[in-house]
């Protein structure tokens, strides 16, 4: 019998205990042995949690188990986290996490440590769907040329009930808070940070890119108006919170933000709090991967998934899918470097000339119009809106900056890049 | 460095020759260590196939070749890679293979002989995507509850075509011919038989189901005409060929049929060659996985992910992912058994009383109609096009046969499954 300890159980670590019981006699076929939660570690012990393990409150109480041979990390945080699983490495024990922040940061460190034993992290990215599985083993024969995920259930909710029910951001966040799907300080998910973090495991096990959250692009949906979604949908796109990562020569980039992206792909498909992600390999061509991103059961699944693996095979692929560096050291593109195509929306006073100087300003940063819409807004202002053809980052922030400037502007103009 | 024996240097041989060839630094930083096509087996050694390995027409050539490790066969048919991929495993050589027929046919066969050496098949199920990875790893704490996949690209193209652009079957056939899309014999394809063979794989590792292609119920879209895609237009359907496993207590039902499907499913999203495999686990719910079916370069992408997996971990998972029998002995349910919602096409002599005479004949059997449309035919024939609710395959193939065999009915009743 292969028995785990379970640190920190809450609702993912209750629903792994949960399955490991409730699928047993399947799990034992699958994994050829018996499987089995001893050990939990909680932050209190007053709560009855109705499970049949024994808990305590030190987090440290079985990385040092001779019984434990698995060593489940759910309880959160960077540092803390990280100090006890590596201790657990140092051990011998096995390692399944379902982390984002800790690997954001540290996963170069843990797959040092991890050499010699498993080190699994499946549910850390997108939830339910097996995306670490498929990018790090299926699609192991391709050079990946760009991922394009939408990571972050909370914002694909409210993206697309702002779409489909034409209700403003503001109301809709209260109503994802109400329901559970956003939490009271929603910054992390509607600020891009969530998706950041996953996406960085990606770009590792893609590109060997070693970033942290802070050296990369990383904005939110906050912005998003429903003059803007109105444009998008006339002009064929969804508005979604992405998270990119691409390889242009020997640079990658990586960014997450707000994108209207054409209908027509079917990652633009993906409504709800569904999450998807969009591979495209070098041979294979386009695949993409749908599914839960949250939610207790479906996280614990892929917890599960890592915990069988280990149990059934024994085997030790090295955490990130490679054994030596991955060739010709990628380097991360310069966030000013990305070129992409751009929607703007410019708050100015309603008269002559105005028009002039802004399509003036583009000219001067070498950013050329696709298309531009004018709408009446209320007190002599209207909205000019923009999609542009591809232009530099840098570029783009200059001219918005001398845009603002402009005396006939008001606030700060708005921009959403096309994917 | 581990060599590797190609039998079948075709399309997907060639692309993984040249794929192990052109990322080889990447692929020898992923597996660890160098991998390399040395020897190849094809029909006829007059053809230059630009490639640098040692060719020979013998397939037997390195089933026992001391240098040889792993065994990719591609060669194609059942019995006679059956018996060449037995000898290799028989020698302790790793397997590779992409022939699903192969696999519909000998799987359990193969999963005995294969206990101490790894077959791997990625490639044999919807070409480039990592399905079987997905299902017999990533979703491996799940009971399955159902897979429905879109697996024959030629058959998409065509109900894609058909519904985008009004064209008839013939005319689309011909024209998938010509672009290559269907093979001059399309019976394979068009007939079912090429998803059945996938569908029997995937189900196995879903539910340990034991059935042969004979053994299952496998329709095409020979029947499908623009009346049915205009029917399924008006009510939210779209038309596709699916591949459908479902649990029903301790019965499985396996089915490939023509459908009826709501557009509003990701499923049904799915247009064009491109393949996609919906899954529900008991736990995580609704995954879905998308991306192109066939082709050189995907399959071979789906090989060489499985020659790199045997490189670098020398891993073991049992072939079709369990160890032992997997719980309470799931039967194949009766064809008869199946219930489902039905749609209905039958031409009939444009005049009174006709419809009330199989109004009757449905009560009779037990079968209530949903929806009811008559389009008005040529030569005094009428279509009447109904929606039945849930009924039993059994009841509904005998109350076809009566209506069939009514006077003023032309021809055999069209019923295609809505799923």
């Amino acid at each position: 019998m292969l028995k785990i300890g379970v640190i920190g159980v809450g609702t993912v670590g209750t629903a792994v205990v949960r399955i490991l019981h409730d699928n047993k006699e399947m799990i034992t076929a699958r994994a050829g042995r018996e499987v089995m939660v001893k050990r939990g570690v909680v932050r209190s012990l007053q709560k009855d949690r109705g499970l049949d393990i024994a808990l305590s409150t030190d987090p440290y109480d079985f990385v040092n188990h001779p019984a434990i041979a698995i060593v489940v990390e759910l309880m959160g945080g960077v540092e803390g986290p990280f100090d006890i699983v590596k201790k657990a490495l140092e051990n011998g024990k096995a390692v399944v996490t379902a982390n984002k922040a800790l690997l954001a940061y540290h996963r170069y460190e843990l797959q040092e440590l991890a050499k010699e034993v498993p080190f699994e992290y499946e549910a850390s990215v997108a939830g339910g769907i097996p995306i670490i599985n498929a990018l790090r083993d299926g699609l192991s024969a391709n050079h990946i040329e760009s991922i394009v995920g939408i990571m972050n259930g909370t914002c694909n909710y409210m993206m697309t009930k702002m779409t489909e029910e034409g209700v403003d951001f503001d109301a809709i966040l209260k109503e994802s808070q109400e329901l559970g799907y956003a939490e009271a300080d929603p910054t992390f998910d509607i600020g891009g940070f969530d998706a950041a973090h996953k996406l960085l495991i990606l770009a590792s096990i893609a590109y060997g890119i070693d970033a942290k959250p802070e050296d990369i692009l990383i904005e939110g949906i906050e912005e998003v108006t429903q003059e803007d979604i109105a444009f998008a949908k006339e002009f064929g796109y969804a508005v979604k919170l992405l998270g990119i990562a691409k390889r242009d020569g020997d640079e990658v980039e990586l960014r997450v933000h707000a994108a209207l992206i054409s209908k027509e792909r079917m990652i633009a498909k993906i409504d709800g709090v569904m999450n998807g992600i969009s591979v495209v390999g070098d041979r294979v061509g386009e695949t993409l991967y749908y599914g839960p991103g949250a939610g207790g059961d479906a996280t614990a699944s892929a917890v599960v998934a890592n915990i069988i693996d280990i149990a059934r095979s024994g085997r030790h692929t090295a955490m990130l899918g490679y054994n030596k560096p991955l060739e010709n050291g990628l380097k991360l593109k310069s966030t000013d470097a990305i070129v992409t195509k751009y929607y703007l929306r410019i708050s100015v006073e309603d008269r002559p000339g105005v028009l002039a100087q802004i399509t003036k300003l583009f000219g001067e940063y070498t950013i050329s119009i696709e298309t531009m819409l004018q709408r009446p807004a209320s007190g002599g202002y209207a909205n000019l809106l923009f999609s542009t053809h591809e232009a530099k980052e840098g570029n783009m922030k200059e001219v918005l900056s001398a845009i603002e400037s402009l005396p006939f502007v008001s606030g700060r103009p708005v921009m959403i890049r096309i994917v």
